[in-house]
């Protein structure tokens, strides 16, 4: 999408190198950087200067490129993908874009890897770009009819799970660029999304492509269904279950429990691998990963001087807990939107738009 | 309660001066304030030096005895009146106690005003210790039944509810103070409560007294309701009404979603002056106060150097929206603890205690 009047990708090739933008220094500061090499990559990912499932698989398939580059042996091959693996350990994109490189470059001679891996990179990257379009394109439908029926759309949504967290696009924020860039009143209101403050990288890309948007605290939300402001409510997920359940940041829950309570839609928006057609009891069965207490306890942001800073917010000893996930339950969802088209949240819904497409 | 082994109350009369805790340092700092004017006070309950609405409705009850014994002629009357009834618009508590203090000066000599205006001050603090111990007492034995049922008990709650926000003991902590003080295996998950963070205040008088207690995000409520980790939610309000809707800090609402949807019982802890029996639409008619887009952009706490300190948490020119308060409508509420017992919360629950008692 647009910064400043120009378009970008999260990531992007650049002669020999890979581009991407180092998300840390975001909403402060648009800093891009050039990597030539794959360690630059691996670290990229560790401190995510990229993050978000899809960007992070494209990332690592970039920095497989810029090895076959250095160095396309066997034992290379073998290693870059040891390297990459191992920068994030819960991510499944990244483990699908490893393992979709090593197939398709252990075949081939070494002299022709290097070619072969910028080609799947770019793949890659420009599958995202379609995935995301397309459940753009399905959701800018509900966008479309509440606009048709009431002139502006308030969209509520929580977390990241735009632009910067793909390849482009996003997925919860696909629908809403598509609705904005072809003139559509559409206004989002973006939950802070604390511990980590996600929802500062959704006001600063949709701000950056001039989409109108407000940032409120994680609280605020079922005040605002309750008094009409929210129309629609669009999350990303970290899984969705076969039965519908979306397993998303922690908060989703509280959201979607409002917007059932105020007769307000809400829809996940995922592309199809983050439909997990194994899960059974998304409650027991998802593992909810707990972070450190610091995310609590200091927050982070710029001082005066616009220079990076943090605060601790409690007293010395203070004691914090911090799941980062919860499960929104099916029935409190309304549709999942994917790149298929839109299915109810039941596991009817889904069962039935994937045979459909199948 | 004790700060340091040292029994305090949260204001209190020294000489001709005002005793305050300045709320805004805590919990980094413990640091009291002497005032000596209505101006300072009505600064203080402004700025939020003392917070919480039967604290406010004290402060402000010692304000007017700091204005007489300036000027207590009916021209300075009156103006206290006005000043101090404009320092916060959604605290009934505020009203309350200017009204008591209007009815009972109005009739007297000037030269009286003052030692009356002391008294009735004194005489709402010592109420509302009164009151607090009261709703304790009552709110105690819903967490007695728990610890006898299920050994530890694991409340939630929302803001500062607690000695700090009145006189003394607190509303919604004032049954856990009792429980903790008679023994029974009591632990709080406390909301951080954004913007404002109150929730460190919570944190910082639960610890100052000894009791367990773990800081979460706004966000985690929900999910650590749904792996059967909160037994009980007791919450403050701003206002009640007569048909039980509680009004209080923002994400109440969110909370009282969560603990309905998961079959948790959902308390409100008031003392009676804050059931206002006149609203008849609390989503309608409470005016919900929206406040600074600063406090929800910017951040309080402390540097490495335990100084005081804030970080901007979004770029420049982040817009940002504050609303307040929140209205959970009865239908989600259990009961209503208030000082003349526990009301179910129904119209007919409140007017049954209410004529019960009179």
């Amino acid at each position: 999408m647009k910064v400043a009047g120009v378009p970008y990708r999260s990531v992007w090739r650049e002669g020999e190198r890979v581009g991407i933008i180092d998300q840390t220094r975001l909403p402060y500061e648009f800093h891009s950087l050039r990597l030539a090499h794959v360690d630059e990559v691996a670290h990229a990912i560790r401190s995510m200067q990229v993050r978000g499932a899809p960007l992070i698989g494209a990332a690592a398939a970039h920095g497989f490129a810029l090895a076959m580059n250095q160095d396309p042996g066997d034992r290379a091959l073998e290693a870059t993908a040891e390297l990459l693996a191992h920068t994030r350990p819960t991510a499944v994109n990244l483990r699908w874009a490893i393992d979709r490189l090593t197939k398709r470059l252990r075949p081939l001679a070494p002299a022709a890897r290097a070619d072969a891996a910028w080609q799947e990179a770019a793949a890659i990257a420009d599958e995202d770009v379609a995935i995301n379009l397309a459940i753009g394109r399905h959701g800018l439908e509900l966008i479309r009819a509440v606009a048709k029926k009431k002139g502006r759309v308030n969209v509520l949504t929580h977390c990241n799970a735009g632009w910067l967290a793909t390849v482009d696009y996003g997925t919860a924020l696909a629908p809403i660029y598509l609705a904005h860039d072809e003139g559509l009143p559409v206004h989002v209101w973006v939950d802070e999304t604390r511990p980590r403050n996600q929802g500062l990288l959704t006001t600063w890309e949709l701000g950056s492509h001039g989409v109108a948007h407000t940032l409120v605290t994680d609280n605020a939300g079922g005040h605002l269904m309750q008094h009409g402001e929210v129309d629609l409510v669009i999350v990303g997920a970290d899984r969705v279950t076969a039965s519908a359940d979306v397993c998303n940041k922690i908060g989703t829950y509280l959201k979607a429990l409002a917007a059932k309570d105020n007769g307000i839609p809400f829809y996940a928006a995922v592309p199809t691998p983050t439909i997990d057609w194994t899960i059974r009891d998304a409650l027991r069965e998802i593992p909810i990963e707990e972070r450190s207490a610091d995310e609590v306890i200091f927050v982070q942001g710029v001082d005066e001087r616009d220079s990076p800073a943090r605060v601790r917010i409690g007293n010395e000893d203070l004691v914090a807990a911090n799941p980062a996930f919860d499960v929104t339950p099916a029935r409190l969802v309304t549709g999942i939107i994917t790149d298929r088209g839109i299915a109810r949240a039941t596991r009817a819904g889904l069962a039935n738009l994937y045979k459909q497409a199948a």
